[in-house]
């Protein structure tokens, strides 16, 4: 069975990114603690999912991110907006690079460990405001693992296509303890309901026409 | 002027670069410590380089590298071969997709400080052993830091098409004091003079037909 590293945030998406690629690579997890608000919450989700699936967890701590960089979404940044993900508001949430910075150092560890291939949850809703997440940026970085690495390490986006609501109905389909998965951009002990990422989740498990196994605090 | 990051790891190239760079841009320095057996010798040299040229200097530390990827460059890895950059052997100290991995924090960070561009040594020597120094490398990681910043972040690398010769013979126009830079894979007091990156050290000074000012051990 060929090797890959799945990028494992904690979040809905890649779980169930997690769930699916188990069945098709031999896979370790990897999870990045870059200071975010809700890394706290998000990589305790993310052990939890790593034990679930019996796959090797690695964590990669990544202070200086909260210490250089600015966004909202990091500890050292301001108050995370309330609204929808489209508003221009959210943008600030957006931590430069970060997907760029995570895709390399996944590159990085499937090289070491002959992985052939990254595995990460970009989807379709997430285009709108995260540069890092458009469909050019992941060819582009896919073009730049490919070439600069002995074994060619590819770099894949299964979701790409997919809306949020399509990724839920996936991962029930996939057993996904979505109860565990953690998401709010606020870290709170629930989910706040309020911030982009919430709104989100809330729409999707009510697009699919699913009951919504978060705990949100309003 | 415009704001630009430079890569700078204390060694010739690089040092070189930043001389360059400083008439150009108001340029920030970053340095990276993975883990590599010469990293302390190479830091002192960043920041003594910073320091002659007035920039402010960054520090990063990616402890994660040395602990899970695999390379003789690392103080987790083996013995650094003797010889040349050529030989088989020296693809031992390629440490997996490095390059990469510098170039997307720098990314984040210029994004972060509204600087355009990230400026990198590379230059055609290195792409014989190292992936993530070839052309295709290059472009495709310049693609994806455009495409995934709101800035159009750069990555640039005026250096590509000079031999070690030529950058010896730019440094010395532009002052570099070359006495203070350090390269050596082994990370001793002195220069081992036998390492691949020692030997192009010392047939480029030879070939640029100026004093090597190196101690070298041998």
């Amino acid at each position: 069975m060929e090797k890959a590293i799945v990028s494992l945030s904690g979040g809905l998406d890649s779980a169930t990114l997690l769930y699916w690629a188990v069945n098709r690579y031999e896979v370790t997890a990897i999870t990045f603690d870059y200071g975010s608000k809700h890394n706290t919450k998000e990589l305790a989700a993310a052990e939890k999912l790593a034990k679930l699936t019996r796959v090797p967890h690695m964590l990669i701590r990544l202070p200086f991110v909260n210490d250089l960089f600015k966004s909202s979404l990091l500890k050292s940044g301001g108050e995370i907006p309330e609204g929808h993900y489209e508003d221009a508001s959210m943008r600030s949430t957006v931590v430069p690079f970060r997907n760029g910075i995570m895709l390399s150092i996944a590159a990085g560890v499937a090289e070491s460990s002959d992985a052939s291939t990254v595995l990460y949850a970009a989807h379709a809703g997430d285009h709108a405001i995260y540069p890092d997440c458009r469909p050019e940026f992941l060819k582009a970085m896919s073009d730049a693992a490919k070439s600069g690495t002995y074994n060619g390490v590819g770099i894949a986006d299964p979701f790409v296509d997919l809306s949020k609501k399509d990724i839920v109905l996936l991962g029930r389909e996939l057993g996904v303890p979505f109860d565990i998965t953690y998401s709010c951009y606020k870290g709170g002990d629930l989910h706040c309901g309020k911030c982009g990422t919430c709104v989100e989740r809330k729409e999707a498990f009510s697009a699919a026409g699913l009951t919504d196994p978060t705990s949100y605090s309003i």
